[in-house]
């Protein structure tokens, strides 16, 4: 295959950018202040008493998902009422703006909805389209990554560090569930996840699994058909913990990415990763 | 198909011996201190660095598992010294004896290595080869579930229900993962999954889903290839909520078991669950 244009690109997501200008200290604090409240409207409905009715694609969005939306967007609104929000359950406003934040107030509503504490809530900052500051919150167990471009990623405050992999047969490989690849692309994660210790390999785990690789517990995580408020919160948590992100071509992720994501915690594992996968999207 | 003879056994999972006998206050003690102590091994050795190493089977059995395994035995040898043990890690002692403790240290030995919260510690006591008692503890969380034949299930203290469902198209279905199947069982497996809530279907989890099921959250899981050791305490968990645990077939579980596996929150949904596996073993 072809070396992707990423190989020869100069380090970092945003090369085009002023690093210095994205993440503010004020935009972190913010972040973590929706954070805050996103987690004060979740935790009191979690392991409630839930009815068996969903909307009629069968989702499992919640009240939980509702509320906690709406508690970021009155801050957002009150705090940064220029910039621009695409929200999982309410949709984009100002979509002409330069900085835009995009909600994900329940990423994992399976795992939510069976009671299990490792769903999150996902808050990206996007700036001209580049993911620049993102945020995974776990409000049960009360764990929180926070990763801005040229910062380290942080752990609950302190500083995460993805851990080394020798070989792509070392690699602890995550993905949520096989029933979220078509025929296709299962067959291409098969092939790839046949070259990692896939005696290991864990499924479920939505985006806990991208801050447990940011950790250095996890090597791997790949995965189809996300959509922009799944994925961009975590480019700069796994990219500050020394790890890479990117598609399936090893593009770098953006608001035109295709949802087709690799999470590398040894980004010199990356050519692997893609050769195995085999795989053009 | 036939009947399974467990629809016209009396209730209750061990008809045949007395029930006031075989789950004592003082062995529901024991069970609790067996679960203190192994927790006390397990937590310090969480999310601790990990290198790429595993044994010849690449099963990640760890520190943490053996040094649980020992607590525990430690503590049997002193309080229960004519009791069988049979544990995941050391091997069987007193085999004759009429009562058998089970122990599996670290159920979820990959949720375990990849920083999961969702791994528990398998405490059962087998009377004559009937699991009846049983506890599945997680130790980061600090979440217990004790189950005994004749009583209340508690969770952390308080009772734990499982939940009616109506339809078997209702049921929310919780696997480990489907590389524990083999290609004939899989089959049957997922001609189960495609009728039920198959969007909400629970990926990992191992034990932590039957406790999720008896506090509630999920109506069904079905596995293959378990051990004793993985199953034994789950059963009175289980039953003791006002759900049903049995084997494919819907037979119950002892010691004889294959380790086809069904826990179903709403016994009214068995025959249902029996006949969309349709498969015996």
């Amino acid at each position: 295959m072809a070396t992707p244009a990423r190989y020869s690109s100069p380090p970092g997501r945003v090369p085009s950018i002023g690093l210095a200008d994205v993440a503010r200290s004020s935009d972190i604090a913010l972040a973590n202040r929706l954070a805050d409240a996103a987690g004060a409207a979740i935790r009191p409905l979690f392991r409630s008493n839930w009815t068996h009715e969903a909307k009629a694609d069968a989702s499992p969005v919640t009240e939980a998902d509702r509320a906690a939306e709406a508690a970021m967007r009155r801050l957002l609104d009150a705090e940064a009422p220029r910039d621009g929000i695409i929200g999982e359950e309410y949709g984009a406003e100002r979509p002409d703006a330069a900085r835009q934040w995009v909600l994900d107030p329940i990423d994992g509503t399976v795992s939510f909805m069976a009671g299990r504490p490792i769903f999150g809530t996902l808050i990206a900052l996007l700036q001209d389209g580049w993911p620049v500051l993102g945020i995974i919150d776990q409000p049960i167990a009360g764990e929180r990554w926070v990763g801005a471009v040229g910062q380290p990623t942080l752990f609950n405050g302190e500083p995460a560090r993805a851990r080394s992999c020798r070989t792509l047969g070392d690699a602890v490989l995550a993905t949520t569930g096989p029933q979220y690849f078509d025929d296709h692309d299962a067959e291409h994660f098969m092939a790839l996840a046949a070259k990692t210790a896939h005696k290991r390999m864990v499924f479920g785990g939505d985006c806990y699994n991208y801050g447990l690789l940011a950790s250095g517990h996890i090597d791997l995580v790949v995965e189809a058909g996300l959509k922009l408020h799944d994925f961009a919160a975590l480019a700069p948590i796994v990219e500050g913990a020394g790890g890479t992100m990117c598609d399936w071509n090893g593009d770098p992720l953006s608001a035109e990415s295709a949802g087709y994501v690799i999470a590398l915690g040894d980004p010199a594992r990356l050519e692997d990763v893609i050769e195995g996968l085999a795989c053009h999207h």
